[in-house]
């Protein structure tokens, strides 16, 4: 979009200065009166703040989610105060009297910005290094908005900021993201690096004598440098520069002083937390021209205010010339914004009609593998569920490639991409995707391998985004390759993190109907747990079509009254169902219960999950070929769990299932030893 | 050491280029017969690893734990048959006909290398991406070694070797390896770049388009490229050229054509893993000039054996000579000597009288938060317990800052690594320094971002390595920074992890005890979570130390009979015990256990744990400030987990417990309830 801001007048100029030396006094306040907080790089970054949001963002204060809008991830999470200061200047629904707030329960100013909880906060950041990633997600969703339905309009392809610092550019994943977004030429990305030269442990040249340029370069990014972050203008020229569309990614470098203007801290690590004592602030204060004893009000007088006003005003505009352009291309391109308002209309969940139809091809008797079944199920509901994402190389193994062809460079409408070897950065970027709004967010790799992205696996939880994270390979049953590629304790440990959703089906008709859910009800992130041998068919009918919706349920009852409860998810549900026909036919009562979510089945209401599984009957034994931990909860003292709590091996599944005592024998052992002491 | 490897022979040279051949020869034809496993990149680089192995390395097959030996760390491990191969061939003890037993239950060669299973294997590798961080903790380690002991023999600082793939440097954590090693100058390490352009998806370009020779130029390496490997001469020169020191690291790019001298699949992904076809096998054989039928045996004739025992008595001799100048090294400087002894004698768990002694002076009875105490134990048993580590950052905070200096390029002596913002690459170089073998690693970040490092942990667990991860800041308590820096379901994930002792003392004194059993009793990982707030004394006296290293003891008893047991960790312990109180005040009996490590509870015998947690007392309460997963089997169907199953928030640690729910009030109800349907 054009962006024809004026060169501000002398007085606009004045109320500029006084609004910068407000941005950059506020932090150094704020953490002072608190005595906690990070001030150093909020005041550094004040400048480059303050030209970023008030003279060269595409954005709307008064519309936090217009679709036109430029997106800012704060990977340096910390300067949560660079962030929220410029929120209230430029007229965000965000108070000057909320700042001191921050880091209080229940205030919208939490210590690291959080999605949901502060209009105009894009994405929730802390741990470092998680901008760059999350931002190619929302890259590479903005290239394939404006490649599909754009028409070379650039409606939908804003540009993607990130402020990063020296902590960000040494974590592994930011490195993943740099590589994956100059193979693919996201030239809507800009980087802004904060290269402060100090870390908590003081000068980064103690773990970080790299040349970060021309690391970058040879990503296949171009590096411009900012020597001097208060020049505004030249700041300015130099971000409008780093914008245009190069076929490139940019790094600006901002070389800056942390904690400046203090002359006490600044340019020290002791700049990064803390307040910087009374004299401290006091000589901030006064060199940025206030009083000594400055009230917060007093940074923040109506000039600039005013100045903030400007900004709003700018975005009133911006907003008004993208709506007129938007109302344009909708009328010259019907199909393509009937295809994109479905898109959009799809974020609360699939029709259910148009997902059984597209389902209904998908075999659910051919005892596949429940990888296979999965890879079909995707294929067959991408359009009614607006799946789109890609694989961390394997994806003929995890059966994730699609039909089409993948993105690429010089084309970012593909329908498939390949992460490359990055499993932390592609499943940041999936986080990123979501964000976008318009695609439902997959990613494959072997489930031993989650381990690798278990930190942005976790972030996407607390976000709350519904990405899908397809994992095979699911058991040591992968056999062969041996104990680095056998998950054992990753299911267990998936299940430990606070509204993700892990789900291990038992056959092909567990994977249509897990899918059918996912597809239908996309409220938190998920991890389909899935086998890579063959797994026979349960014929569960449509008990299983709920039962799986419901996270658990009864697959078999054998005999009258209960006798026993064999719990099982998975590739052990066949085993489990095995073994109840064994103790059938000797007279136990057996109930086999299938229960490939646990999240979902303790989402149920005490009727039904009693109803499943009744509070009296203790005489259980679980069945999961991985770490017992999740299973004590349900076997109780009296009952068993039949697990893996040690590595596998190299050798056949079988064999080795056998020898880890996961199979019929070892199972009716413990069921018997169960019985036997009730 | 001095390597003086004549010109062969014209006779040598054809026995060479057979050999080569056999090399070569032999993937293909394991992996034909036997219908898996991976053939295409041990065939590529078979004449790199025949000149490395044969011609440049400094080993000794006859003594596969030489301490003057080189390293060679298999980055890639799926090409295990390109190790195994050359450990035949050279005369390791290990034998042709256990290759046709590759990837099988029991085999000395199992699907990926597994340190322990295989005479000349350095270290365990498979998930991709791990052997060059690995390698920084072995060149980081050996260097040390030279720099405080060896007096410029370079007895102690032979050459780390790296065989890498693409997928490798596509993963973060080889960047961040890199960076780390470019910036301390680690010039005794050397990664062989497999530059085959081809990853199990195609082609690398589609994800994988940067200039990976300007990245590591960037970092500060030396860059060398090798177009035609098979050129015997010219790949020798460039490998001693590699190894020389220079003050950087070594990048070697071969470019190579996977599965080579394949037609049907060579330089093709599908060349990756399974076999080629009869007919592919044998157009392989006959193009490197063996009978299509060729046997394994036919493979590898007597002039190749010979060839190899060429390099078995170079291997003899070169450590003839090192034995010689270690010797002469000894008499010279017998307190160095001394020092070293004593260092190598200390891996098998330091001397409990002077642990106790460098313990003594710790205080235990101050109230202070666990992780000050646990900084002042580490500090006091650095010598003891030959500790040797770093921080990922952080140091101030976590509290494992040491006297002395920090490692630097021009300082490899010295007492601390600083590993950057680089968590996983850290925790992977743990490894590397442990399977050195001179010292006990640790490494420290919070707890929260554990989940960066946890495939490095996990890799340490399975090769049994004790590696000391100090984890500070270890619950919501952490308090304003907020849900990403507050671990909630971190301590319960890391129990799932196979061979890891997870450890969350709950006072000073627990700290103590912990560090006490950590460094006489060094038989796997281990993890210390430590409280950020300051914890009062529990006055557990001499049951403390005991019961600690048990894992789980009965810190206090009130009343008589068996009424309640309230179980708890860490900061948790301290609320159990005033909620016993209270309860003990209303005539209940109640036991409060304190359970530091599960793991350890858990190797205790019968009589132990059930004296501590009679199998007939059914009132249990637990208590841990965050994911009640493990406790179920604790609490049983009777009994309460007390808990956090969600993400915190950005407050007050102590308001935030109480909102959680983890608090005298909440623990009380929960007993209460408990107690009433008992």
């Amino acid at each position: 979009m054009a962006d024809d801001v004026s060169t501000p007048s002398p007085t606009v100029h004045d109320a500029e200065a006084r609004t910068v030396a407000a941005a950059t006094a506020i932090p150094a306040h704020i953490v002072q009166h608190k005595g906690h907080g990070h001030a150093g790089t909020a005041m550094a970054l004040a400048p480059v703040a303050h030209v970023l949001w008030q003279r060269v963002l595409q954005h709307d204060p008064a519309d936090p989610d217009w679709q036109g809008r430029d997106r800012v991830v704060l990977s340096a999470g910390h300067a949560s105060l660079l962030l929220y200061v410029q929120l209230v200047l430029t007229g965000y629904d965000l108070r000057l009297d909320e700042l001191p707030l921050s880091r209080s329960l229940g205030s919208r100013t939490p210590g690291h910005p959080e999605r949901g909880h502060t209009p105009g906060v894009e994405a929730s950041t802390g741990p470092l290094g998680r901008g760059p990633p999350t931002a190619v997600g929302l890259a590479l969703a903005a290239r394939r908005d404006e490649a599909l339905h754009g028409a070379g309009t650039g409606l939908f392809d804003p540009t993607i900021w990130v402020v990063a610092g020296d902590g960000c550019l040494q974590e592994g994943v930011a490195s993943e993201a740099a590589s994956l977004a100059g193979t693919l030429g996201l030239d809507d990305l800009v980087v802004l690096w904060d290269d402060n030269r100090i870390t908590i442990d003081g000068s980064t040249g103690l773990a970080f004598a790299e040349d970060v340029r021309a690391r970058h370069r040879a990503y296949g990014w171009d590096v411009l440098d900012v020597d001097d972050p208060t020049d505004l203008d030249a700041l300015e020229s130099t971000l409008r520069t780093a914008r245009e569309r190069t076929g490139r990614p940019t790094l600006v470098a901002l070389r800056t002083t942390i904690g400046a203007p203090s002359t006490t801290v600044g340019g020290t690590s002791a700049a990064h937390a803390g307040g910087f004592g009374d004299d401290g602030l006091a000589q901030v204060l006064t060199t940025l021209g206030f009083a000594a004893d400055a009230t917060l009000d007093d940074l923040v007088p109506d000039a600039v205010r005013e100045h903030g006003l400007r900004t709003a005003a700018r975005g009133a505009r911006l907003h008004d010339e993208w709506d007129a352009a938007f109302r344009r291309w909708r009328d010259g391109h019907p199909a393509e914004a009937a295809a994109r308002d479905a898109l959009l209309a799809g974020a609360e969940g699939a029709d259910p009609a148009a997902v059984d139809a597209a389902l209904a091809a998908v075999p659910v008797d051919d005892g596949a593998a429940t990888r296979t079944t999965s890879g079909r199920a995707l294929v067959a509901l991408r359009e009614a569920a607006r799946l789109w994402g890609g694989s961390a190389d394997l994806s003929s193994s995890t059966n994730v490639a699609v039909p089409g062809e993948a993105v690429r460079a010089d084309h970012p409408g593909g329908d498939f991409v390949h992460f490359g070897i990055r499993e932390h950065a592609m499943t940041a970027a999936l986080s990123g995707i979501a964000l976008h709004g318009l695609w439902r967010p997959y990613g494959s790799t072997y489930l031993a391998f989650s381990d690798y992205s278990r930190p942005a696996t976790r972030l996407a939880a607390l976000m709350g985004l519904p990405t899908i994270a397809v994992h095979t390979h699911d058991s040591v049953a992968v056999g062969e390759d041996g104990p680095t590629h056998q998950p054992v304790e990753q299911v267990a440990s998936l299940r430990t993190v606070p509204g993700l959703d892990v789900v291990r089906p038992a056959d092909a008709r567990e994977v249509v109907a897990a899918w059918r859910r996912l597809a239908t009800r996309p409220a938190h992130p998920a991890v389909l747990a899935l086998s890579r041998q063959a797994l026979p068919d349960l014929a569960g009918g449509a008990a299983t079509v709920d039962g799986t919706a419901r996270g658990g349920y009864v697959l078999r009852q054998t005999g009258d009254g209960l006798g026993l409860a064999l719990v099982a998810t998975g590739s052990e549900v066949h085993v489990a169902d095995a073994v109840a026909r064994t103790l059938a036919a000797e007279g136990v009562a057996v109930r086999v219960v299938s229960m490939p979510c646990l999240e979902w089945f303790e989402g149920q209401d005490a009727a039904w999950r009693d109803s499943v599984l009744p509070p009296t009957l203790r005489a259980r034994v679980t069945v999961e070929a991985g770490s017992t931990q999740p299973w004590g909860r349900y076997a109780g003292l009296d009952g068993a769990t039949v697990g893996i709590d040690d590595f596998g091996e190299s050798g056949a599944g079988p064999d080795l299932l056998r020898l880890r005592g996961v199979d019929e024998e070892s199972v009716l052992a413990a069921a018997r030893e169960v019985l036997a002491r009730s």
